[in-house]
């Protein structure tokens, strides 16, 4: 194949895979699609594909593979999911393993994946509109329950950012035109509101008090399944790392309404 | 309960319970979304639930019940989906059955119903907006073959209607902001290209020749997943039959993005 013509996406996978990219997902490959993976048994798909498909706002599904099968053949057919993500999280009994750079070890015949879009897919769409991504954001516990599916249930959890009031407005229209990434917010204004917990932050940093003229705007957020999972206590459950996004082929664009 | 109060839907509803209403669900409950539905075993439900995934456009799911719960709990607590469509189609190993108004008789304890968006939910849209919807409309098959799982599998079925090209805009714009009930078109102009069979409709009537100055316009139609349980013989299928939908209390503009 001629390196000249593969796609930014395709590119930034083989760095990945050898190990040249090891950092965030965000930023790469900007207009592609980036997915949230999650990889579990066989036994619990059902389960979890429904409890997806009940807290779509969180949980957008874009693929499910075929057991054992490691390639995403809709999102990016010439992929691995065992070695194309940056890092993995993996949890055993519902316990937290080190993170690994692949999972080949791991893969098992009965593994099903599921690809699911990735509030980072829109953070290209944003900033051509001119709403900022890279600072003044978090991801939150909240204490809004998802609607349960078998052993999968737990908390929304959300990303938070501090917009203007006119920031607010243009990143509502333009997420909302993504409803199979997140779409547009669930809240807006108050985090006590929705029991966003701006103590202990899952990643972003400690959350400084709001300036004045900006408001609080918050989206489903997509470490909500992960959670889900992690809760259910499956004997095996494999995640990418916060932050560490599958890239697919797909452009963004293409999933805009 | 007092019935000045209830919503125009569960009105609808308990008329069809009651057998005052056995007709098209086409016109009721404007504003509403309507549903198709599809009930079939528990043991079949991933395999189904991965086809709809796959083939979102033509089979949106918007609720999935727990086995053996009659009751869909989020888009119609007070209704009853052994009795509340006005008639049902039955196929056993495949073969279809005669048409029923009630299935409490097959009702069983493992049955799963999917409620699946359906194209009938945005007539009233398209209505409001000058595009008429109870004429020069037909379901057609094609050969555009579906994404299989497990054993469903079949080409797309389409809706196909004859419009102006300023309707054709009009009604692409107003459709894709329901991407939750099949969304925009997925074809536009010359039925050869995507095989749309015009000598034998599925429903419509006899299609006549194409009058001048008017262009096809084709959508996903909630027949697919009908017609793709069918070609899967399962020992036990349940669907509303055809244009009979299943109404629930979800405004449609709810849906719209």
């Amino acid at each position: 194949m001629n390196s000249d013509r593969i796609s930014e996406s395709e590119r930034v996978r083989r760095e990945i895979r050898a190990g040249r990219i090891s950092g965030t997902s965000r930023g790469l490959a900007p207009g592609f699609v980036q997915c949230n993976l999650a990889i579990l048994p066989k036994a619990y798909a059902f389960d979890f594909l429904l409890y997806c498909e009940r807290n779509s706002r969180a949980c957008p599904v874009l693929e499910v593979t075929e057991p054992g099968d490691p390639v995403p053949r809709r999102l990016a057919p010439a992929a691995d999911l065992r070695t194309d993500c940056a890092r993995y999280a993996v949890f055993i009994d519902g316990l937290r393993q080190p993170d690994r750079t692949d999972i080949a070890e791991l893969w098992r015949d009965d593994l099903v994946a599921f690809l699911i879009g990735s509030g980072i897919t829109f953070d290209d769409a944003l900033e051509r509109a001119g709403v900022p991504t890279d600072r003044d954001r978090w991801v939150l516990r909240t204490t809004q329950p998802t609607e349960p599916a078998g052993p999968f249930r737990g908390d929304l959890i959300v990303t938070m950012r501090y917009l203007t009031p006119a920031q607010a407005i243009t990143a509502t229209q333009i997420t909302a035109r993504f409803p199979q990434n997140h779409g547009a917010p669930i809240h807006i204004g108050d985090p006590a509101a929705i029991g966003a917990d701006l103590d202990e932050p899952l990643f972003g940093g400690p959350v400084p008090p709001l300036p004045d003229h900006l408001i609080p705007v918050f989206w489903a957020c997509g470490v909500t399944p992960q959670s889900a999972a992690e809760n259910a206590k499956l004997p095996l459950f494999i995640a990418h790392a916060p932050a560490h996004s599958f890239v697919t082929d797909l452009p963004a664009d293409r999933l805009m309404v």
